[in-house]
């Protein structure tokens, strides 16, 4: 495989779609470092692991030589949501924002090499553009183009009210691309069309179009919605080590490889040979505690990572977890009922008797609370007595 | 009548609409001086009495004791067609648009008391608003509500490009009477839209919403297109005398009475009653000179007025001029063709000998061209000896 061809892969991996692919490969071919670009809200940032695909892109194309263009849309953030009914958009001052952008700063900077990271800050043009250039950008568009975006036109059709300043936002992300001239752009399939206003602005503007590079969503934990906080199917990356760690072990076999396209810096090689030795009998686990230590010590250390393994191969009591433990979808509810529904205990009372004799573990921790509740989203290995195991996900 | 109806009644003479009246009523009973506004392009001006429809209104309100915000659009024309697909409204600099002003203000204090008016730019407010102020603007209004405005609906609907940035000048021209804090906007029907945009925008800044009163377009010396330049049927303010004196004298008897309304400073009454005059008998070519003079005197002097009338007297041989002058519609062509056509000669060379005979006049003055051309749009009263008379109209 050429050199190009590689980095190639790299880039590709884990991504939903890529445009234009021949204009990137003429720009790798270039041979220059270049402008890689993704945008960020400037809203106080509490990243989880979904939040992270993106800059662990950017990482792997700084593992190329290029730099990345880290921008912070502060100048819509000062805005707000100028009709007042978005109460969770409200402005923020700049002092709000700078505030927000150093906690960004400590925490991609566990992931991006700050020597090739520009972080850019969008008010730096849009405070000198005036009304007048603001007026000359959206001449650069048509309505009816705009109303092809698939929101508008799904709230058009629906007779549900557009703003007319929602029309200048996908102009003013392009206009970020002229002003910062990007070589690529990175952002979710959900961005596809913003993405494509920079390409059309950078031409306009005479600059060589940006390719642009669309992430997927991270699926959560459970396997099928995707990665969020409010539905808690969620990995802080400022959680504890042990929680991270116990976390991704509680992912099915399935989603470790998605999470190793997506979340992994070992190269395609690597991860094509873990996944080789399983297929051929090696047991997953082994894969997913690699998976868990790697990403452990990416947000707290190599010394924490092993220390959340030793801590939870005790929980577990090292060998017993079996590879074969049922995985369960049960609804939300009172721990001795779902103890009961996931076969653990022949009844509640059975089941609140065995809780009373220190008899039931979650997640590898004793179960005092007879009264614990699992909600809609919690995943949890429970354990009862030392053979009895079951994953269950409360739906 | 009260001061407040009469008040009404001269302000409502020759408009189209007013919203809101009762608003209006309020406004005027407050008994303090109105900031009355319009808006002009600062495209350099040629003015003809149809553009001096609204700056008649606007000299009504003063002589009411109301102020006029003569509004120039500069902010717009420094940026003029950001698309650069119209070659007609090309950006002007600041030096031609200060030239440009300066020729209205020379045009316009003919009618306007300076000591009552406010010439005002708008880029005094739009180049301190920014790119931030304009994005707020634009969350004023829907896209829905902006594809209600007729032109842009029609436009949308035959799939003809509308830029984004023309949503924005509508919020523009509305920000303008927030910035200004009007009392009422003047402006075309074709302008109600915009005006409309005015009242909300006002509404949403705390300000009392401005009335809204609406010209209409004047008509044209042949009665039925609107005055323009290009069709021909204009008298451009800055005409001689004898030519604005006979233009006028050329209009029909029912145009008369509706010039009456838009283009006299006569109060109701004084009209009323050379109507009623005219009704009873009196002929209405004196209440067409009444009409002519005042224009004349307007834009030159009144001395220049009674020159102009000594002269038209003088060419058409005083008293002889029918009243019961045939108005003929005729196509375009040469002199004779067309003297044929009006019945004023038997035959094309009838005609050609009458011209070189010295026989024939136009407008009461003798024509000595052969190959002369009417074009369309053209008006003129035709003689032939000293008794036979038609005013034509080319088609």
């Amino acid at each position: 495989m050429s050199e190009i061809e590689s980095q190639l892969t790299l880039i590709k991996r884990g991504a939903d779609e890529l445009l234009i692919e021949a204009e990137l490969v003429e720009k790798l071919k270039s041979g220059r470092s270049l402008r890689i670009k993704a945008g960020f809200d400037p809203t106080a940032p509490d990243l989880h692991l979904g939040h992270t695909v993106l800059i662990n892109k950017m990482r792997h194309f700084q593992e190329m030589g290029h730099r990345v263009q880290f921008l912070i849309g502060d100048f819509t953030g000062m805005i707000g949501d100028p009709t007042g009914k978005n109460t969770t958009r409200p402005p923020l001052s700049r002092e709000q924002i700078l505030a927000n952008a150093e906690t960004y700063r400590d925490q991609v900077f566990k992931i991006l090499d700050p020597e090739r990271t520009e972080v850019c800050f969008n008010s730096s043009w849009f405070d000198t553009l005036g009304a007048a250039g603001m007026i000359k950008l959206a001449a650069q568009h048509t309505v009816a183009r705009m109303l092809e975006r698939d929101d508008f036109s799904k709230r058009h059709a629906n007779g549900q009210p557009i703003a007319v300043h929602e029309f200048l936002y996908p102009l003013c992300q392009g206009y970020d691309s002229v002003a910062m001239n990007t070589d690529v752009e990175l952002g979710g399939t959900d961005q596809k069309f913003n993405l494509l206003v920079g390409r059309e602005l950078q031409k306009h503007y005479g600059q060589s179009p940006q390719c642009v590079l669309m992430m997927p969503l991270l699926v959560g934990l459970d396997g099928v919605n995707k990665m969020s906080k409010s539905l808690g199917n969620y990995v802080g990356i400022a959680e504890p080590p042990k929680e991270i760690f116990g976390k991704l072990m509680s992912i099915s076999d399935d989603l470790m490889w998605r999470y190793y396209d997506l979340l992994s810096f070992r190269n395609n090689v690597e991860i094509a040979c873990l996944r080789q030795e399983t297929v051929e009998g090696r047991n997953p686990r082994d894969a997913k505690v690699q998976l868990a230590l790697e990403i452990v010590a990416r947000f707290h250390s190599q010394r924490d990572a092993q220390a959340a393994l030793a801590d939870f191969e005790a929980r577990f009591q090292r060998g017993v977890l079996p590879d074969d433990m049922p995985e369960l979808e049960i609804a939300a509810g009172g721990v001795a009922q779902i103890l009961k529904q996931a076969q653990l205990t022949a009844s509640t009372s059975e089941a609140i008797r065995l809780i009373e004799g220190g008899g039931v573990r979650c997640n590898g921790e004793k179960v005092t609370d007879k009264a614990l509740v699992f909600k809609v989203g919690d995943i949890a290995v429970l354990q009862v007595g030392k053979r009895k195991y079951a994953r269950v996900r409360i739906v």
